[in-house]
């Protein structure tokens, strides 16, 4: 074959796992948002038999050639050249499986999937638990077939973050422990932030006029994106003009929604600044997850929570809610959406106390798969650990192990990554803050300046560069977590103890 | 092979297909609800090559022996040999198309129509003309690969009314012609029915309240049916327990969104009635498109603008909307839903007019195909037929020409079952009259017990049978469209006419 040749099948060959991508993205995306429950298991079986599709396409052993010759041929575009490297790193760990034996496993995913919102819904584990049993042998058996000498936990990790392992991450996670696990104790025994003001009655219909606003202040247009509802907000993507998010609106909780949406919207603009000449490829996704996650945090936390964000917004809640926040002001306002506390839901839970919910669920992992944890005990060493770290009782399986939808899928080793995007984020926002008055155009409603900084600097190039490269690139320093320690510390030095400094 | 064999390559091969339509159908339905549009493009160059994908199995040809061979095996089971003699009539009529031209006529339905929605948006014909112009070219190429001696428009007309063709739908448009026109003359010079109430300003919360009540009463709930928006209102579906409708809500007419959605759960109910043992095959489809239309106008018309379904459902309105309809009696209220007015819009049209919108429609398609009217004429001969029917100016084209869809997807032939289908329904429900109280379960809000009577009667057979032997069934006798013309002349002479009688 020539290399022309080889272009064009690798084209064809892209092209078509585009098409199954797209689908597969849809059907899970409708799913979760609007699909009538009774059809679950009709689509389900279905969805499987496309993933099948999918992975036979992608998984062709007579690409391989084709994906080792391209990636290394020094007359072949760069893109190219990077796609290849990408696809045949996928290749190697995906052909090893068995058609059949990825299509149980995804039917299992789905099933169990099912099966966990169902225990959530009626708050009882032991309706997940032979489930959850079945998906950490399964997954276990899904890498067995690769072979490797690397633990399946290592493997895992790297999956999600290539380079991390359990090394790394106790590492990063030990620095935590050290310095924010005592910021914890001090702040929780500081005098409290008055916040009562955010959990009192507003109605949903006030939040989305407000949220209308909202995504008219993020530029989350209805050109390129689309936002539901849904229990768990989440964020799909489609292609460059094809985003989808979703949220969540409690009636007791003002910012809850709000929150969401810029966190999620982050994960949008991330996959909407992408070159769109990568759409369809391997390139046009997110560096990593952490990568992922440090886009959406840096919005909701970096950007959302500062008082030149609300200085925008503000005005348009309070006329919206006068009654509640009439008399609130902005101070109070911005101190009470930086309030610290521990509490039960990772996803509610605040920037100080966020990343020891992390931890919790590391741990656990980790002693899931070096056998000292068990899953008909898991729900009490996730109380046990709740309880250790934060102090807090966990009463109701819905509100501990039920909590999160990863581990119903099998996405072990994806929690890590949401500590590790807010640590990459505190040093990309350092970085911006040097660059680009970052301030000023969030207060004058210039979001869009802020993504376009984002893009040009680094999310234009989708996962072009490896995680690593593209930290060098933005900031000129290899990742270091201390921009994230001293962060927290200042922030909520600042915001509880300043009277001791 | 073996007969066993040959079953179990069957329903691999219907698994198989039911999969790729189940993905094409969510596609097509996320694309219409909620997609955003810069993704149209991406999404629709895959979509194709999924319909590509999809069409490839069902025109498999190795499989045309084996369904010869089971449709006309005496041991095989009935279910299994009537599917098989309905997928091998499709299989000769697709399987002379070639793959790559399938495709190709597929993207430019999808290319079709965007322009369209484009064009309806904009007021502009001239936008939609030319796509128009291909896809009756490509439409005419496509059934030019089945080689059949029968003239295009005929072939097309039966294959959504099996059995169906122009000189037959003459016979049925001349029967309404000659009693229908002249009635329609004399209802509007009557003295006219007081309407106006109905469209006074009514909040779309408002109205959105009253829909949750409508759907619980029409008994369509979401562990098998869901409902959106959309600017045209549609019913999609994927299984028994997996419907989908849209509605449309309008701020100046309160009873739009209302008999949308009746309409449209009318068709959903048909396809929730099916027997669920022929989920994923092809008896899984109601008969004909005639016999859908029955269904959703069945409940539209002939239960919902009912006395005895108002008497259940107004009081309700009513307190959701006490200051325009708090003076409003019942049967002010019910003659006002039942007015007939010649209007422009098909879809908002009365019963007794609205068949003069379909013969319009059905005399122009004769005309696009024997070649007596062109692209670039159609509007004007649109509304000179309008003018010439229905004594209506058409000012703009999106209430012309472009109000429509079916045009820009090539669906030629299906606009007239739409007038048969709302004859079919006057006679199923002569019937019914005769077996149950229908009033009375209106009345007292078991909306469920004529479905189940609709279920039993004939709508789980799904397509055991064909819409002839359907029809006798349940009436135990041939179609008749004197029913349907007697209905519409008791009906609005009674409500405009009676001084006269």
């Amino acid at each position: 074959m020539t290399t022309e040749q080889m272009i064009q099948k690798y084209k064809d060959w892209i092209f078509r796992q585009s098409a199954y991508q797209m689908a597969l993205s849809l059907i899970n995306f409708d799913k979760l948002t609007i699909a009538p429950k009774g059809g679950n298991e009709y689509r389900d079986e279905r969805e499987a038999y496309l993933a099948g599709e999918y992975f036979a396409i992608a998984t062709k052993k007579d690409m391989i050639p084709v994906l080792k010759a391209l990636k290394d041929d020094e007359n072949v575009d760069a893109d190219t050249r990077r796609a290849c490297e990408l696809y045949y790193k996928n290749m190697m760990k995906d052909a090893c499986i068995p058609k059949d034996e990825f299509i149980a496993w995804h039917a299992l995913q789905n099933e169990s999937y099912n099966h966990w919102l169902e225990a959530k819904q009626k708050n009882d584990y032991s309706i997940f638990e032979p489930y959850l049993k079945r998906i950490i042998e399964g997954s276990k058996k899904i890498y067995g077939f690769r072979e490797s000498d690397i633990p399946i936990y290592d493997q895992m990790l790297d999956d999600y973050e290539p380079g991390m392992d359990r090394e790394k991450y106790d590492r990063f996670f030990d620095a935590l422990k050290e310095r924010i696990l005592p910021l914890i104790k001090q702040v929780t025994e500081a005098k409290q932030i008055e916040d009562g003001f955010l959990y009192e009655k507003f109605d949903i219909d006030g939040q989305k006029a407000f949220m209308e606003h909202l995504l008219k202040y993020l530029e989350y247009t209805p050109d390129w994106g689309y936002q539901n509802e849904t229990e768990h907000p989440f964020t799909d993507w489609v292609c460059e003009n094809d985003c989808r998010t979703t949220t969540k609106y409690l009636e007791n909780n003002v910012v809850s929604a709000i929150f969401s949406t810029i966190h999620e919207c982050g994960h949008a603009w991330y996959e909407h600044n992408i070159d769109p000449k990568y759409d369809g490829m391997i390139l046009s996704n997110g560096v990593s997850s952490g990568m992922h996650e440090s886009e959406s945090r840096l919005c909701e936390n970096y950007l959302g929570r500062t008082k030149a964000f609300w200085e925008a917004n503000y005005p348009i809640l309070q006329e919206q809610f006068k009654e509640q926040l009439g008399n609130v002001s902005i101070d109070e306002f911005i101190r009470a959406v930086n309030v610290a506390k521990p509490s039960l839901i990772r996803t509610e839970a605040d920037e100080l106390t966020y990343p020891v919910h992390i931890l919790i669920r590391y741990e656990m992992e980790k002693g899931i798969f070096d056998g000292t944890i068990s899953t008909e005990h898991l729900d009490e060493a996730w109380n046990a650990k709740y309880k250790e770290y934060l102090g807090v009782d966990v009463k109701d399986a819905k509100d501990g192990i039920l909590q999160d939808v990863h581990w119903a899928d099998g996405s072990f080793g994806y929690f890590p990554t949401y500590a590790l995007g807010s640590a990459f984020a505190a040093q990309f926002v350092d970085q911006m803050r040097q660059e680009i008055n970052v301030d000023e155009m969030l207060r004058t409603s210039r979001y869009g300046e802020i993504q376009k900084w984002l893009r040009e600097k680094f999310q234009h190039y989708g996962c072009f560069y490896d995680a690593p490269d593209i930290m060098k690139l933005v900031t000129g320093k290899e990742f270091d977590p201390q921009y994230y320690i001293e962060y927290l510390e200042n922030k909520y030095r600042g915001l509880y103890l300043s009277d001791k400094k």
